[in-house]
């Protein structure tokens, strides 16, 4: 999956009918970057969003839950520094206040503005600093204000994550803009069916909210919700998805949840290639089970666990851990049949190593920035792709000291 | 929980009525360290034992579990350097002949030898390597020759690792000793309740096999089965436990299984805190659950999670990760009455946190060697305590590069 790490991918002539983006240095992070990103939305903007579904939620998380029941928006407002997570009463408020100074610079409902935060969990977001920027903010809006908006809201992240499609339709196209963030904390489980990855979606395509929940939920499902760096999922979470409907056109749902999928997909690759420290991205493709579920229940465990991480990192195919991840799954299969491949090259067949020869031409494949390793498990229709990374010092830098 | 980290603490006239050991290099490991242990039991010696519940199993897992219907045996054969496992018909053919080897040289049944494993998966153990060495590992094993057995079942491990009991009973006592190794791919799920760790326990108590097995399950629930380095169950896991009954001693059941369940703990602590590449070794005490599983639930993510364990690594308690790792796991809490503890300090209370001043005093016990991170989650009688280690570049180091 080809993704862009910075914004030359967008044609210069690229816009989404109606919205508006900003970003701006609130003082929120303490290294002094760009902390605030905006979306505004015309009236008639239609809404939904899926969320974490980690007990531990953000304030913004549970605000911008309830206030998507509406099923329209006309404001998206994002920071990063600051996840003002476990933060209680004192974190609720500090979200209304500094949603409400977004409200009064845009003259719209503050029902109507929705909240995101990503950052160290436990500060309460300093609502003051938003406040004193709020006009500001709102005045210097651009139709292409989105590459500042996708840098605002990178925290550990090493490039800004855009995607975009045109979505053709039977009497024109319209537009399709995606902005996400996330390399750690990575672990995605939005519900229903179950992201601090945030990722917002912005077309002009008329789509009423009602189809917008469900094409969400099915996107999100083998993209985002099928990627993890960390095996952490995040207290904040949020993927959201805006349609202004002023390109006038009424895209097949299909077609445009294809279009959704894809861009997602190409961000969650995106995502997990700016792994906190990660040098590689794999796919690790499970197949020959019974079930889809079972399918995605070996894949993630593969791809989640520390010694299969480590020793993609090390580019040393050893597969005995691929396996041993795939037998604590939970999941039945029959060992003696399981065959490995990486990158097209199989090392185990029948359970066993394939020889010598075959590891060291997988280890080439290892080194390369992007592969796949496919497990079969049996004769199943039952398959499903997760995309993880490897995991070295890299990692352990960023980690240990985040806070510091 | 205290732990040696060599043998100077076991009495120099302890020992085990019946039992005998050695150990000798036989040129499995590539390094020329001893790598094959033996440990000889008399005749009427009771036995059981538990294995990894991971759908693939080493072909010694296979061949233990089958032989320990018995109930008996007279010789436990180890070897370190290659875990026979993911071998197939080769590697069972492989362990049944360095058993035989054995079998041959003590003069006893070769269903009376149990077999285990440890090291790289994938490898064939060259079972001739063991037949070269089989009388002469017979002939010498002796009553004090546990010090080298546990050495020689050492793999990624710093240390050797032995817990020793007298066990008193009525009209006098018994004796116990265990040995274990491990240090990576541990995260044991011993079944049924549910290690490659090994713990091997050797005592002259008068035990049948059939009472020895279920006081075997209870003892490992909350000590193997309670701790994790890596998230990662082996394919080679087991704990077997040999009875000759030679002390003469009946022991109150509750009694030996005490201490049995001490020992544990204690080889557990051990096994945690020479964890890859780790300098800490944390306990998780989750408590204020409905039910212990709840609390045990809790406790396993937390202290499973890459990002709490890098936070201990950086000696930074970053305790939005403790809460957003259980947030994860499935149980319900209300995150509002959470309350964090580090060392006794309480950092966190009523989900939000109580200032820098207690993190700051946090901090400064995180640099301590162990200590407790306690979680109270509510009200209710379920708690459970879970051991892990810090995670770093020693753990990157020791995985990214095992095979090469």
């Amino acid at each position: 999956m080809s993704f862009s790490r910075d914004l030359s991918h967008v044609p210069d002539d690229f816009r989404v009918g109606g919205f508006r983006f900003a970003a701006t240095a609130a003082g929120i992070r303490r290294d002094g970057r760009i902390d605030v990103g905006l979306i505004v939305a015309p009236e008639g903007t239609s809404a939904a969003g899926v969320f974490t579904t980690n007990l531990v939620r953000a304030a913004p998380v549970t605000i911008a839950e309830q206030r998507l029941a509406l099923g329209r928006a006309r404001a998206l407002l994002v920071n990063s520094g600051c996840a003002n997570a476990c933060t209680g009463p004192a974190g609720d408020e500090a979200t209304a206040r500094s949603t409400r100074a977004l409200a009064t610079a845009l003259g719209v409902s503050e029902a109507e503005v929705l909240p995101a935060s990503t950052g160290v969990i436990g500060a309460v977001l300093p609502a003051e600093r938003i406040e004193q920027c709020a006009a500001g903010l709102a005045a210097k809006a651009s139709e292409r204000g989105f590459g500042d908006f996708a840098r605002a809201i990178l925290t550990t992240d090493r490039w800004p994550k855009v995607a975009w499609r045109r979505v053709p339709t039977g009497t024109g196209s319209s537009n399709l803009l995606v902005i996400a963030k996330g390399a750690g904390m990575i672990h995605p489980e939005l519900g229903p069916p179950q992201a601090t990855m945030l990722a917002f979606a912005v077309t002009d395509a008329v789509l009423p909210a009602a189809a917008l929940k469900p094409m969400l939920a099915r996107a999100v499902d083998d993209t985002f919700n099928a990627c993890s760096v960390d095996g952490d999922t995040s207290t904040n979470d949020a993927v959201i998805i805006l349609a202004s409907g002023q390109s006038g056109h009424r895209p097949e749902p299909s077609e445009f949840e294809g279009a959704l999928q894809g861009a997602f997909g190409e961000l969650a690759a995106s995502m997990v290639a700016d792994g906190e420290g990660a040098e590689h991205i794999a796919t690790i493709r499970v197949t020959g089970l019974e079930t889809r579920e079972q399918a995605r229940q070996i894949a993630k465990t593969v791809a989640t666990s520390l010694l299969v991480k480590t020793a993609l990192y090390g580019k040393d195919i050893n597969w005995g851990r691929l396996l041993a991840a795939a037998g604590r799954a939970g999941v039945p299969f029959d060992p003696q049949r399981a065959s490995v491949r990486v990158g097209g090259v199989e090392i185990v067949r029948d359970g066993g190593p394939v020889g010598a020869g075959a590891e060291a031409r997988a280890n080439e494949v290892l080194a390369q920035p992007e592969y796949a390793i496919e497990l079969c498990l049996g004769d199943g229709p039952g398959a499903f792709a997760y995309r993880t990374s490897d995991l070295g010092h890299g990692y352990v830098d960023v980690n240990a000291g985040y806070r510091s």
